[in-house]
């Protein structure tokens, strides 16, 4: 199988400033392709490192894919190391030239030398356009040990990287490179509530073992829970193979602890499912602080179920709005089953809607008692078939049990839209 | 200047199935230290591409830092790979059965050998300890050009990565290694609603050069707009340098686009300037469904100003709850100034707060109208200054455009803020 290897360039994000988008994106993009992402090296916007990553790269993958580096300012480096790399020089390029003058014009400016050197390009290096931006691509090819290599470089903006990978890279080393045809597929078991080592190592002993004949396996906690992942090759047998799997698991009691068998994210199995019923949804959010509504509206068509969520962090809203009563929350604290009962039903009845889950809870880092320490949270639901609510309990920073307390009501919303 | 490199196992990474939280972690944690991030390479759970890459990192580091790849299932290979490496071999480590056994214990259970092989450890390694998890870390000690180098293990996990950092890692190699004092600290100039090349090709194309004189500069195109950073060493000049940029900013116009200087985040400058004024606030969102207060509850300490949000995503709600007009709607549509205003003011009123925000936009992929294109935004704002409302226009896809639509808004938030 080809492998590609990406370079990420840039101080900011090994200064912990940004968050590189890239590699997740270039990652998912070529899952399913027969080409494998080996290694992504991030470095500093200096030449010996981009240099040394450079050469390893070439020496072990048939694709190099360096992001970053190709702006306007004077700390872009790339265009330069790369024609030092290669014995390069820097000309005039009319195309480009051309393409610029086109797009500043498209977006009502005049583009001069004094605003970029874009038009400049490495004389030995090929053109490769950027749809989304103005800075070009560049791509270099080269030999090692009898074996052709590309080396591409883009923009690390990600609309830029993102559509020119799709649209101008990966057509082009389906030209350049012949891929073997070995595609895979992952399949994802998606569990909640059970630890890795009780599945593996207490439960279900022999389930590495058998789920191994079908292929490599993996298993991976996340903040929704263990997610165990199979490596299937696109053949005759993928079908029956998956058909074996999901018998394995449906004959254990492990398939009451899977919420979904795939690779779509919670928020999207639960706008899928809920239009399928044609359910609406919404929340009452004090803890979660509009998390779980942010999640389920990055989801494109949510709007079709999702009617609206009420972040109560302040009691005033949970009693103004959602019909708390006050008597409620003295007596039993707002993180009480009591008050995420009401919550639930308060805004299921307000916003009109099928079902309703709410969130209140102890984040942290303040805010614990006695009884209740950080991490401890009340969640409710409500539905045509019942209000309940109950308290549980997780671990982490305030961010991460944000994002647990969130999971886990979405995993109980998620069981709720498939018992109605 | 001494340096680190952080490898990080999983094939998960390498998969998009999952974002790594280490790196910004470490990065962020050693900005301020004498010590340097030169590196970091996210390897598969390999042995040839872990071995290659641990043999890389120790010829140019001094520190080598690896995450992943130790929990208790079949496919976490670090501490065999790390063994046959340095030829080494597993041995039982009395230390970390009896702390195994402790821990089992505070967590109501046994440990036993079914569980996991915690408890076999590396002969000429040294034991790191985890206070947060199970799985042991471990420190090789090694030499390379007459230099020592410091090989760390220790599980992906964050929580438990972070604490181990922090608590015996970073103390470790201060011990270890003679760390020069070259402390340095970044001195961020944070902007929005003006290009890179604008700022430094056209407006103030002396800018980068005058910004040069005091430390090496570098330019960030972000979600919220340009930031512009620089890297000062801490010494005596550190305060009339911060002083002498400052007064470069302010001298041009581009200080009129500078929301802040320093490192925090614009939520938490927001929840800071807020609680000191007294300020409560309030959001009315719809295109960003709940990602502005998901923002602002991930800062502690939030509660005291942040009062709630109403996520009106459908109609339904922004006029039942929010009190806009229905006639409003339907004269503007709700991605209008005028849908916009109603939202602010009343989401102002409703929750009785000194400052509300308001979005109602298009994110896409669909919902687009001739007029109204996918990243049209109507963004109000209400205080006893008054309401006022305006449209706005960004690009992006659907989750970039909720992240441009709520910065901004939040950057409308801060300077009202500022102007109370």
């Amino acid at each position: 199988m080809s492998i590609i290897t990406q370079i990420i360039i840039g101080d900011e994000l090994l200064n912990g400033k940004i968050d590189d988008l890239n590699l997740k994106y270039l990652a998912n993009f070529i899952l399913d392709k027969p080409i494998k992402l080996a290694q992504a090296i991030f470095v500093r916007d200096e030449q010996d490192d981009i240099e040394s990553a450079l050469q390893k790269s070439i020496e072990m993958s048939d694709v190099t894919l360096i992001t970053g580096g190709l702006g306007p300012t004077k700390d872009d480096l790339t265009k330069e190391i790369l024609c030092k790399f290669f014995n390069s020089k820097l000309v005039e390029h009319d195309k480009i030239k051309s393409d610029l003058l086109d797009k500043y014009e498209m977006l009502g400016k005049n583009w001069d030398l004094s605003l970029n050197d874009y038009h400049l390009f490495p004389a030995d290096a090929t053109y490769v356009k950027n749809p989304e931006g103005l800075a070009p691509g560049i791509l270099f090819s080269t030999g090692y040990n009898g074996n052709k290599r590309l080396i591409f470089a883009c923009p690390g903006v990600p609309r830029e990287f993102q559509k020119m990978l799709t649209q101008e890279i990966y057509p082009c080393i389906e030209k350049e490179l012949t891929l073997t045809n070995n595609e895979q597929e992952y399949y994802h078991i998606r569990t909640y509530g059970i630890p890795e080592e009780e599945i593996f190592n207490i439960r279900y002993p022999k389930l590495w073992e058998e789920l191994s004949k079908y292929s490599e396996v993996s298993s991976l906690p996340t903040l929704t829970g263990v997610d165990i992942s199979l490596r299937l090759t696109k053949d005759d047998q993928l079908e029956s193979k998956k058909s074996n799997i999901k018998k394995i698991i449906d004959s254990i009691g492990l398939k009451d602890h899977v919420w979904h068998i795939g690779a779509q994210s919670l928020a999207q199995v639960i706008v899928d499912e809920a239009s399928q019923k044609n359910l609406t949804i919404a929340f009452s959010e004090s803890c979660t602080g509009g998390l779980s509504a942010s999640k389920i509206t990055d989801i494109a068509g949510s709007s079709k179920v999702f009617t609206g969520s009420i972040v109560a962090y302040d009691n005033s809203v949970k009693t103004g709005i959602l019909g708390v009563k006050k008597e409620t929350i003295d007596a039993h604290g707002a993180v009480s089953e009591e008050c995420a009962y009401e919550m639930a039903f308060g805004v299921k009845e307000k916003l009109n809607v099928d079902i309703a889950i709410s969130w209140t809870g102890i984040a942290g880092p303040t805010g614990a008692t006695k009884n209740k320490p950080v991490g401890t949270v009340g969640i409710g639901i409500s539905s045509h078939l019942g209000t309940k609510s109950k308290i549980y309990n997780f671990k982490g920073d305030r961010i991460k049990l944000k994002e647990r307390f969130s999971n886990y009501g979405l995993i109980l919303l998620l069981k709720e839209i498939r018992s109605l």
